[in-house]
């Protein structure tokens, strides 16, 4: 660590095993963070005496990069083991679909809000999410004080929102304008999948995209009844499809990508498309197991996401962590299949990368904004530490983050959060649900 | 629920959705259980004035059973970490076999206690062990207050504990003799697995598991490697094997059975052998998927283990409840494959039956042993509540366990262990394990 010394800042987190996540992967024994304003000014060793408003003991914890949740559906939190252990089209169709066509902004808003609580008690400093009056998600977004990026979800039947997809479109255009300078949430062109998209629909969605420089965000390959479809449709694979409309580029970000074959993969990193992987919902919801390891082995950037709270049943990305690593052993048959490093590099670095925002966060380095979390390891099941990465992934859960800064405010100090309540959250949260009985009724 | 009324009671847990696990599988709103001395006496409505000692308010949480971890290997808490993402075998004799002939007693003793600190703060009320000094397990047990099964691995290989064989016999004899009384410790005979055991051996094991009553517990059919290897030795399959050595019956306790065809099966279900399953472990190693649906639809009694911390990094059943139903899922290709209500039997009631305690522990029920839990639902990761089955399942971590009783006793009350000192254990473990760094350096 070549950082300079620093005499006063904002924000200090010192007294902590600090996982930079940088290129080089440093690890800083007794090591300490410095912030002042939104950005980390200093990482590395302790040294003495540096006057800071606000300290913070990590109390020979780890320290290291916020989470990024890649891929939510934020407001679903509310329909959390609503129904499970269903056929797939009996779930759709017999509780998701109806209760969704009855949802509102304030709906929206509430469950955005409990995920934003629950995101941040277990680490999460970012996520990207696709939903319905995403306007609504941007407000819970900024009110929690976490980093997002949010989209309106477009497809070609009439949307319980915005109705026809010209407004779709019309409403992404007005969401980018609108959230085009704030500090924490950022805005994407979302068509929600190759399957409930005509072509016209994605390459409207691709221009708009292009034409703002903001990320396309796409559901991908997800089950084998897509590739079935989009094969009898296009006479195409789902991948080929996209590459034919010409919307594949390092502006897209696709989600799942569980069922793809070799030249699919190779279209895919000629194209610098980023994926994020989603392996609970996907062994949750019988779809399929992703060939991560493959996908990073070809030099493609991959990251990790909870999917929503229907079919996970939670945010947690410590435990998303654990199973992404385990579910590419028992499916490679390899106990040495991604390790704990490139599994925790999906969580941080590499995740920040698939959502374009790997040149702000990800990783502690002086310069970048200040996205940290301090994670308590003096507990009975992270006890003895030999290896602080397999911890994070192996062994820890969400409920051991202590403290959470994003953009260089603290948002969690103690597990006590200081930008929501959380019982008033959950009691909204709870007359919503109230309503989705009704409505499943 | 037609128990009598009660006017005092010992222990009254009340204010909460108890999920009683019976064979009903009753479910009480604003619920009440009531304990004397080490048994329920109560389960039912709240009624009115009830005098009790110690009152606990589950405030609107969930109260069940406590946990039963079928498989653990406890004092590999100390080995937690210690090397991953390496191929067995390398796993094998490069860390673990060259740590595991230089441990002793007290180093067993801190590695369970260990274990039980982790155990109780994530709702477990009763293990079964298979490890080395086990007389030590079983003191940690009793010293934490938690119901267990414990036995002396017995291999042909000598012991770094008691060397030759027929000491491990004569060993878990006096372990038999010793503990015979104790109200929470029981013993089993703990042959390690047909490929690490002679013929002679598994036949001994068994006739002192059959002279003493107690029960037989075995690794079974794990990996491929096993199979091909007794079947390269003896020209059967490993159940076959032991069918031969007539060694099958209802007091058999097989881990993890995953390379098992339809023909053992059909041999495991006529001889009413009780299985574990240890998924996460079977993910780690890459070991392979367990048929745990088609077990449970043949009318085994299957169970649910951790394993050792070695190979899963914790002992957090609320993960592994998870892992089991969404594993099954994803290797069935089947959604509806092991629901939630299936998931929280194997970690209860049909727990308890596996280990041959179904009769005194597994569901609340007055008669039975008061082992009980109270999981906290006031969190944002378990709101809204639509299915508590779901929620212990699919949302749940062990972090979410308020207070536990076992045997009548409390052992936990708003997270703070009662019968141990964590602080005290976690800086023990820490010095075993710079002890365990100085061996595999």
């Amino acid at each position: 660590m070549t950082a300079p010394t620093i005499h006063d800042c904002d924000i200090l987190v010192h007294n902590g095993l600090i996982l930079t996540m940088d290129p080089q992967r440093q690890i800083i024994s007794d090591g300490m963070v410095a912030i002042r304003k939104d950005a980390i000014v200093y990482v590395g060793p302790k040294t003495a005496s540096v006057a800071s408003d606000v300290t913070l003991d990590a109390q020979g914890g780890i320290i290291l990069p916020g989470l990024v949740n890649g891929h939510t559906h934020t407001a679903m939190t509310l329909f959390r083991g609503l129904a499970d252990d269903l056929p797939l089209m009996e779930w759709l169709t017999g509780y998701i679909f109806p209760a969704e066509s009855r949802i509102d902004a304030d709906f929206v808003h509430v469950g955005a809000l409990l995920a934003c609580a629950e995101m941040i008690y277990s680490g999460v400093t970012t996520f990207c999410d696709m939903y319905l009056f995403e306007d609504e998600v941007a407000k819970a977004s900024q009110e929690s004080g976490m980093r997002s990026l949010v989209g309106e979800v477009l497809y070609d039947f009439p949307s319980p929102h915005y109705g026809a997809i010209e407004n779709g479109f019309a409403y992404t255009e007005h969401l980018i304008e609108k959230w085009k300078d704030d500090p924490l949430v950022s805005i994407a062109v979302e068509p929600h999948a190759p399957y409930t998209c005509s072509p016209e629909l994605l390459r409207t969605a691709h221009a708009i995209s292009r034409r703002h420089n903001v990320p396309l965000v796409i559901h991908l390959a997800e089950t084998q009844t897509e590739v079935a479809e989009i094969q009898n449709r296009y006479g195409k694979l789902p991948v080929e499809h996209l590459e034919s409309l010409g919307i594949l580029g390092p502006h897209l970000i696709a989600d799942h990508c569980v069922h793809i074959n070799d030249s699919e993969i190779e279209r895919l990193t000629q194209h610098h498309v980023n994926i994020v992987s989603n392996p609970e919902s996907n062994m949750k919801l019988a779809s399929g197991v992703s060939p991560i390891a493959t996908l990073i082995a070809r030099g493609l950037t991959v990251g990790l996401g909870t999917d929503g709270c229907a079919s996970n049943n939670n945010l947690d990305m410590f435990q998303e962590m654990d199973t992404v690593a385990k579910l590419q052993k028992i499916a490679q048959m390899d106990p040495t299949a991604l390790d704990a490093v490139t599994v925790l590099k999906m969580a941080t670095c590499n995740g920040a990368r698939a959502l374009g925002m790997g040149d702000i966060i990800g990783s502690l380095e002086p310069g970048k904004k200040a996205d940290i979390i301090v994670v308590d390891t003096a507990k009975p099941h992270l006890t003895p530490m030999y290896n602080p990465y397999s911890h994070l992934v192996y062994a820890a859960s969400g409920a051991d983050v202590r403290h959470s800064i994003i953009n260089g405010k603290l948002v969690m100090k103690d597990r006590k959060l200081l930008t929501l309540n959380a019982d008033d959250i959950m009691a909204r949260a709870n007359e919503k649900a109230a309503l989705v009985k009704q409505w499943v009724a």
